[in-house]
């Protein structure tokens, strides 16, 4: 399944349209590349829907939103609904400001998101409506692990019932869940989050792949993570002495750049819940 | 004439202002460094003619233009054409959506440019008043090759005939034109696009070889094309088995970096048609 | 002194909200993650005040300041000091523009800034509130050296007394001033020069370690100008021949990422004048 997935995504080389945070914003390009599939940044209301329409996907990741961005964002989202396309959102900070917040649940009350990606402090926010949310971190008390494993799959599956969306919670164990599916991801490594925008770049790289295979959503979106999380792996055993996190940070796109669909087969670690 | 262009590009260290999109800034700001100029970023409009005026040269870059920073692009470039400053053009992504088109024409109509700088499909974009681009990649239709080389060095011989602009159009073999001569470049590597910004890094080093060498624009843009292309072959050469596109954008800029006037001479490969 | 504040820095991980450019963003963010601390980038007035609330400390960097992002650092400025929070002003560029010199030093009359950091050029438009300089870069008739040393700390011990904040003014010999007290600091290397936004990091790094040691600013603001120079120190040691800027640029923060409070407190080259 994850190497279809990624070879769709290497063949048909889908431009993905971003309207995204600039501090991430070169790498959330660079991985596009590096996957196979095109990136296309603006952020204009002026250009957003011509833009969107020449596109396969669209991720819109709230980061650094603002007053002139924010009309991008629904109005790229509404026209991307109109044409079929798939949307993911990543919520960044949701439940750090009343800004955020607000636009985040809005922006999931006017678009059909395809999919959304988030911590766990992000995600429930988007699903308590209101939340805490050290800064773009999530929460130390929110932490995914074994022993609340199946609480997190169970809000996420509950999430994606009432958004009808792919609901992607990133976190030690990853969790891609749709309504009653739910793959859980032990891909990664740790040093993931001393880079910043490695979940920025996830976002977009979920939209690369669920625009490459519209057929199966789900899958495509856990062989991203699978995909980012083997990358993390690869990235961390290059790492040498003097190595920290700027190397990381390159060795990361350089790993997405040199995988093939068949490793990738070979190292996901998952299974369905 | 390479050499000479670039040691005067490291002797005078000219000060580059720069309008540019947000996503490949950093990379634009380093390479002029590398190249031994110096990066200015200012793009509102209550600041922009006075950086301009403290600058050598102006780089206008409308890879995420927007309602903010279009009106900065004018009244800078009025004011660098006023002070006599060179003004090169990076019309990204025209013919993707009529906001880029619009505005692209427009700036040609009211500022006299230099250099324009673009791939083929934008470049026939600005040509014909209308276009098809495939997000900020050339269309596939579009590629130069020796089949068609004749045809593209005419179309841009016409385009710098009618705009009174140096026209770089880049892909496979670039070619800087002015109205009777034009400098087709065999330099480069395929893999310059797999990083993103490459483009917009080359016509920000233009403006910077341009305004070092203001008697000789033609041969200087051509130089600059020489480095980056040249660069580009040397940092293919120091790819590693592990390294991908995050690797090679770092090598392109250290080859600029630790290029000599003397290595850009004999690495340069270029015809005049 | 080094080594406590340091440890204090990775103890406490501040979470330091960032007001800045969007050229240098992405190295600002992972030079706080590479220390230890967090970052957070928000510059939309509709949240400014609530993002810096939830932070220890506050970073306003002026290089692209614009229309939009003015208000908002007046308006998170304004919450820190409320809060009781460290703000540190890069006035990057003053002295370029009248926009640039006029928001610096409204800025100053506003807000209670902890730390002031820029190169001789900006702090002589501060001190004298007028000022030339060359981009963002010092005047070359100010370069700070021994035979001069003397007059820059007395000017920045007078600009200190007069804004009641630590005065840092990097350049060959970094300064760090308060009222009475400065540290001459000679750490760094010429190299660090080459890329674009070491003096961007450096600010948010100071903001880093002054919030996490909030009872000995002036100490904590040394210790991390001595960790950034020893910083350039050891990635300039580890430049190969055919690295350039942009080797060195992730030598950098990798350099911060392995950096232990000991090796700082062996590798400080400080004096008190």
């Amino acid at each position: 399944m994850l190497k279809k997935a990624f070879e769709n995504v290497r063949r048909t080389a889908p431009l993905i349209h971003n309207i995204t945070n600039y501090v991430t914003v070169n790498d959330c390009a660079n991985i596009l590349l590096a996957c196979g599939a095109s990136p296309i940044m603006a952020d204009d209301v002026g250009e957003a829907e011509e833009i969107t329409a020449i596109c396969s996907g669209l991720t819109i990741n709230i980061g650094t939103l603002n007053s002139r961005t924010i009309p991008s964002m629904f109005a790229a989202g509404k026209k991307s609904n109109e044409l079929g396309h798939h949307v993911t959102l990543d919520p960044v900070g949701a439940g750090a400001s009343g800004l955020r917040t607000k636009t985040a649940l809005q922006l999931l009350d006017e678009i059909q998101f395809a999919v959304i990606r988030g911590n766990i402090s992000e995600v429930k926010t988007l699903a308590h409506g209101t939340g805490t949310t050290r800064g773009v971190d999530a929460d130390e008390a929110d932490r995914i692990a074994d022993e609340n494993l199946d609480g997190t799959v169970a809000l996420a599956k509950r999430l994606s019932k009432k958004t009808n969306a792919i609901v992607v919670v990133t976190g030690a164990i990853d969790i891609v869940a749709g309504k009653d599916k739910a793959f859980c991801i032990r891909n990664g490594h740790p040093m993931m989050s001393s880079v910043t925008g490695t979940g920025c770049q996830l976002s977009t790289l979920i939209t690369a792949f669920v625009a490459a295979n519209g057929d199966n959503p789900l899958e495509a979106a856990a062989a991203a993570l699978c995909a980012m999380g083997l990358c993390g792996e690869i990235a961390y055993e290059r790492m040498g002495t003097q190595d920290g996190n700027a190397a990381y940070r390159g060795y990361l796109l350089d790993a997405m750049y040199n995988l093939t669909p068949e490793e990738l087969e070979r190292g996901g670690k998952y299974e369905v819940r």
